[in-house]
């Protein structure tokens, strides 16, 4: 393992992700099948190199001839999927070391979460994996999602689960259904991801080395993970302290509490640390903790979309009082000082702000504010130079807020680009689709006040670790190369 | 005021709710007037009463004659909505009165919230409404919702601002723009309300009064309300006090720490108090205190749906070990202990789980699991008579769960009607639609772990409080009664 830690790019990872021909084992006509779904997946979702269906006992699926194994496959094969019953994942896997295979995705449950005959086949897998070279992911996992190859072994058809358009966020998990769970809210949402992986019982890829990985991928501006444990403690910490200098890395750890952890055991296995002690090393590392699952995107999207502030104090503009009011109270407690607009800033806003606004901050500009008076106030506030950070909250159930409103922000977003700006909207259904809007325009964009503020935080926790607290050590090393 | 303390069922107030007739100040052509969108309300949604456009320039509006001043109309007049400019409010009122108007609700800014003139204004409105007996809910507010008798003087047409259906939650607000969007939220997820009011600078009826006037209304299980200051703390406390002897009261209160408390001066103008002055107030008085926007509908759709629990403990019961890992930690963080189940009732799950599950709490079905499991599942745990409440946690991304699970659920919660369930799934649209069903089914249901156990949480609060903490002084009289 320290051979591999070292080896930063270890080139086969990326066989998960750019593989040029790929064969699925367990294809199967039957479309309850997991094998059915993942290779109907390769077949229309785009993916361009050479798709394999193996089945012993199939002649033809979708059109496509079916081989009776590995070894009848007239091509090279860079990946596997392997989702068949785990008694026979072994054997499976034997070949693909005979074929040649760089990579391999093991869906299949029924190893180490089960019981004594499933570790015992879970560490023959490891072995394997290690002797041969062939990297394995899982097995007991939902495998890889990659929007810009279309490699997709996601077993759950997409009328379930919808996959997201290709973006800037990569995401890796422990637990398969939380995995499924958070991708299919992220195609809601319009948010982007570069990289997905539920890498399961890591048999042999861990989260650490996909973290690395990650940490190089330039498609990959920020990067998520939830995590019950990790397979090797320290060199996680090594890994993430390294990963943190090159760019975001958000956590939720699952299983930091004692209920939360006796849970843990019967889950994955995994066994978790003192949950002060986490929070402590996360702070250390530069890891963004999120403590739920929406803190988890909401943090990563602000990562991910804008510039890290270079202070901590914040401006809040409102067409709603009672908004203005909450986001204030959450940033108090989340320890962001609201900045005293300057009077010169409010001169100039004096004489273009709605008649009752007020030109404190938050800066309230009463429901009768239209889209140009955002425009109007906001050039402004974004100039003062004591604002490091902007949250615009935009309730658009008014009839003066016209959509052009998310043509304004994003200007301003542009205009601006070297200030975080942030956006906040409450509501039912035209709000849910201004918020995709401006997702899609890349200002991230949230449902409530204290998520808004959650996600303001995260920028100024990352952005003072890396200014710093970056071990002197790391930064050298960086500046060396 | 002390009076009307103590007439605890003003019947003036009804009049706002369910007036015979009602006449609009303001009515417009011109469809961007607030008056226009208020008077079509009254024209589209069903209202049964009559309905009077008044406007001295106007002939007829969507097909109805206009009268050019009150006295005009030939019949009485309940309820008048006046949206008119600030200027002329004062002469209008004076004009309800002649009428015999009931109640009044004043939709028009310019007062209190705007400098000495609106100050003076607002005064003079204060003293004819007291005078006169004639009800002002108002000035600078959205007004009053009711989807029983349609009442619906909220000027933001129904594209902009979704209205909810009829439900068991009253929903008070200071602020206007909090009260649009948290209902417009609301009918999106298929929450209902029983009554809303925007109650805006409380020139006349207060806080106090109409939470005393929900606490005894048939339609109301639960009341919330968002809330900047009180006009009377001492008085307020007194009638929180009733008001949670018979119903639970939720609050979110802005303005709890020094910027929040700044950005209300300019909001609401609100002086408010020390927020751990608040909290233990609110502790006191069995008021649940809601921490954001989230909670505040969170804990109120589980009180305004389910029944007390009889002790703190929880069981949940997942296909998704993550998510029971994650709802375990903020269970424990909650201070909500987990059930130890029986050996009676484990000897009972283990006949009748998939393979591979977990048998501890959080009771872990695997993805494998289906509907019916869980009904065979539920029923057993729901017997467990240490299982006080019941958190089911169901991603519906797999393919083995069909949307029966929704009815499944549903019986459940029939047949153990005197225990707590709520539910939780993550995800994009299906997951949306599965929480609106279930919200249908007037089973609490929640996109999150955290959000669900902040409901739990609630819950218990309440019942601890109704069992332990009700001032014995209160108990006794209501018995008496």
């Amino acid at each position: 393992m320290g051979v591999r830690c070292l080896a930063l790019s270890d080139g086969k990872l990326r066989y998960f992700f750019e593989p040029r021909s790929v064969a699925v084992l367990g294809a199967s006509r039957q479309t309850r099948k997991f094998g059915h779904t993942i290779f109907k997946n390769f077949v229309r979702s785009g993916y361009h190199g050479k798709v394999y269906p193996i089945n012993p006992s199939a002649d033809e699926i979708l059109g496509h001839k079916v081989y009776p194994s590995l070894a009848d496959v007239p091509g090279p094969v860079d990946l596997a999927v392997i989702a068949i019953p785990a008694p026979l994942v072994t054997q499976a896997f034997h070949e693909c070391i005979e074929k040649g295979v760089k990579a391999v995705v093991v869906i299949s449950g029924g190893f180490k979460e089960a019981g004594p005959e499933g570790i015992k086949r879970e560490t023959e897998l490891t072995r394997l994996a290690e002797e041969s070279g062939v990297r394995l992911i899982g097995p007991n996992c939902i495998g890889v999602f990659d929007p810009r190859s279309h490699v997709d072994t996601l077993f759950l058809p997409s009328y379930r689960l919808k996959r997201p358009l290709a973006g800037e966020i990569a995401f890796i998990t422990q637990s398969g259904a939380f995995g499924s769970a958070v991708l299919d809210w992220a195609a809601a949402k319009n948010v982007g991801i570069s990289k997905f992986v539920s890498f399961g019982n890591m048999a042999d890829v861990s989260e650490s080395e996909l973290l690395e990985f990650l940490s190089e991928d330039a498609d990959t501006k920020c990067i998520v993970a939830y995590l019950e444990g990790v397979r090797d403690g320290l060199h996680f910490l090594k890994v993430a302290r390294r990963v943190t200098t090159l760019k975001p890395l958000v956590i939720l750890k699952g299983g930091t509490t004692s209920a939360g952890q006796l849970a843990t055991l019967s889950h994955t296995g995994s066994l978790a640390g003192d949950p002060a002690l986490i929070s402590g090393i996360f702070n250390q590392l530069g890891i963004i903790q999120a403590h739920n699952v929406e803190g988890l995107f909401d943090a990563a999207r602000a990562l991910a979309y804008q510039p890290l502030p270079k202070g901590p104090r914040l401006a809040i503009v409102t067409n709603a009082g009672g908004f203005g009011v909450l986001a204030s109270d959450h940033a108090e407690r989340a320890g962001i000082p609201m900045t005293k607009l300057s009077s010169k800033t409010k001169d100039e806003l004096r004489e273009v702000v709605p008649p009752n606004s007020s030109l404190s901050n938050p800066v309230d500009l009463t429901g009768s504010a239209n889209e140009d008076d955002y425009a109007r106030v906001l050039h402004i506030i974004a100039k003062d130079p004591d604002v490091h950070m902007l949250l615009v909250m935009v309730l658009v159930q008014t009839s003066s807020i016209e959509s052009d409103v998310v043509d304004i922000l994003t200007e301003i977003n542009e205009t601006y680009s070297e200030k975080p700006l942030l956006a906040c909207t409450v509501g039912g259904e035209y709000t849910e689709s201004t918020l995709r809007m401006l997702e899609d325009n890349r200002i991230p964009s949230f449902p409530s006040p204290a998520r808004a503020v959650t996600a303001v935080r995260a920028l100024w926790d990352y952005a003072y670790y890396r200014k710093n607290l970056v071990p002197q050590s790391t930064r050298r090393r960086r500046k060396r190369r």
